[in-house]
């Protein structure tokens, strides 16, 4: 899992190539084609106020390291308005910033707060809501122009800067006390977002600020899932009464080859989970994430065989490993996050 | 709706650029490689038997006319087994075509057949089984090597020739009986494989030879649709009771310019249909398909009114249009095949 955090992301556009008849999720062309012309000049937002970005684009210096296509791909996928529809509508996801906000009310009243990748602006709004003195709402996607509308009719201006940029980019002429983010993305880190954190905090965070989640740990094991096994793979046995074996092979490698979002239950996972990371946002560094690399050693429930293959894999290489070996359905990634 | 359907197709990669957090659905990276390769040395297949295709690649001559970046990221996305799995297990769709072809048989058994789009090669076998006496499967993307395997492993090689190759560029010394070819895509014609289908038709159909399907219709008609409106419009009027109205706008934009594939009920269509194209597979052209444009007119059963924008649009043109003016959530498309 490499990155560059100060100027790449997880996108990968070979990975979007989904078949015809996969539902199209796409972001508005009119303002994706602002956003390539904001950074054709210059490579970057330049971090400007919503209402002032349009017509002082043109000044911008370059600050932060350039946009590369995946960050714009990226940012504008953030611009469609379903993923934060969907987003906003994970109530144990809402609801527990929301709770996390109101529980470090103290921490927040009165002092300043930085949301990185605010989106439409649901987490800073929380943060006005709990006392906030200003709250800045960094976002380099163009949902940052609806975020300001949404500020706007809220009446918070006063207290609610949404800043149009990247963190690396954006200017903030006073040291922070909060910043809160929701930058967790597949495997945790697949989205990198962290880096942005990582910048917002060594830019502004002041010595003892607060950070929301403060921690954040993943972990993996591998699971059985018969179910989904037998749709996905034992399927392909008998088609219509067609033997169809032959596909065999190309649906375990589709099957394992990328991440799956499902629901399952404690049976299903076969040994104690693995710690592949642990995350001090306090003290986690751009380098550390350049690389994630874990060797681990599974305990398995079925055989009472010790798995750990060697040479130490990095976690994305590991999934087809345990399955080719021990017919697994795969791993599970487990997150905790700590407010 | 343009296309060039000879060496386009519906694919746009703008329209790819998904959230993170969306479902990734990919081909198989090494496969996609050796794709991008055989494209690049001569800009086609070659259209060689799947056993012949690797050492005889770089001896064949440019037939078609090349293939685009759209055409190789159309291909690799049927390289990925999910998507059959998906349509292979739409038991309406495949029983659908099963029950055509046996109704068919006489017309098919002893017969030459080609497989437009094989995929996995399920049709060309219902073919083989109705007693075909050749079946040209003939498939540009690499699940032809799977399809191979398939008609390898049920002791079909001698009935059914997989052919990796574009319609376009493969070769087929002689005269065929049947084309049959599941074609239809979004909106009837997203895809734009219809093309393929007369391709084959106008190179190698005998007179009087059979079509599957032989002709498509595509209606279209305003709904309603309160439900998914409310939960995708409504929903930002109070969100954790915060007023995010001015989200609406945006989430009306989004919700209109991109197709949904949902099951309605009868009252949730507001006129009768309108025909916007018929399609007889016997006589359409490439030239019918490079531009689709309908003047329509609905009477609308919720105000009595009659809903005719002018000027004539092309029917991706209308969404917008109805939705703005008269607040339907859009319009249904509806879509007949004739077997």
């Amino acid at each position: 899992m490499n990155s560059s955090p100060a100027y790449s992301n997880g996108y990968h556009p070979q990975q979007q190539q989904h078949g015809m008849r996969d539902k199209v999720r796409r972001g508005t062309r009119a303002r994706s084609r602002e956003l390539r012309e904001s950074f054709s000049s210059g490579g970057n937002f330049g971090g400007l106020r919503v209402s002032e970005h349009d017509k002082q684009q043109q000044q911008q210096q370059q600050q932060g390291a350039p946009c590369t296509d995946f960050d714009m791909a990226y940012f504008h996928s953030y611009a469609h308005v379903g993923i934060h529809e969907e987003m906003i509508k994970d109530r144990v996801r809402t609801e527990t910033y929301r709770t996390a906000i109101m529980q470090h009310q103290s921490s927040i009243a009165g002092k300043v707060v930085v949301d990185v990748g605010c989106g439409t602006g649901i987490l800073s709004i929380f943060c006005a809501q709990a006392g906030a003195k200003r709250v800045y709402a960094v976002d380099a996607s163009d949902i940052a122009v609806q975020a300001n509308e949404v500020v706007k009719a809220n009446n918070l201006s006063e207290t609610i800067i949404v800043l149009h940029g990247r963190v690396e980019d954006v200017d903030i002429d006073e040291e922070v006390d909060v910043i809160i983010s929701e930058w967790m993305g597949y495997m945790l880190l697949y989205e990198s977002m962290l880096g942005s954190v990582i910048t917002a905090r060594d830019r502004w965070l002041k010595p003892g600020g607060l950070i929301l989640p403060s921690s954040a740990t993943l972990y993996m094991a591998p699971i059985t899932h018969s179910d989904r096994y037998s749709e996905s793979i034992d399927f392909w046995r008998n088609v219509y009464g067609i033997d169809m074996s032959a596909m065999l092979p190309l649906a375990k490698q589709c099957a394992f080859e990328e991440p799956c979002v499902e629901t399952i239950v404690g049976e299903n996972v076969l040994t104690w989970p693995h710690v592949v990371k642990q995350v001090d946002c306090h003290t986690i560094t751009l380098h550390e994430l350049e690389s994630v690399t874990t060797n681990y050693k599974f305990k398995s429930m079925m055989r009472g065989l010790s798995l750990s293959p060697s040479p130490p894999s990095h976690i994305c290489g590991c999934v087809s490993v345990q399955v080719y070996i021990f017919q697994f359905f795969g791993l599970i990634i487990v997150i905790t996050t700590y407010f």
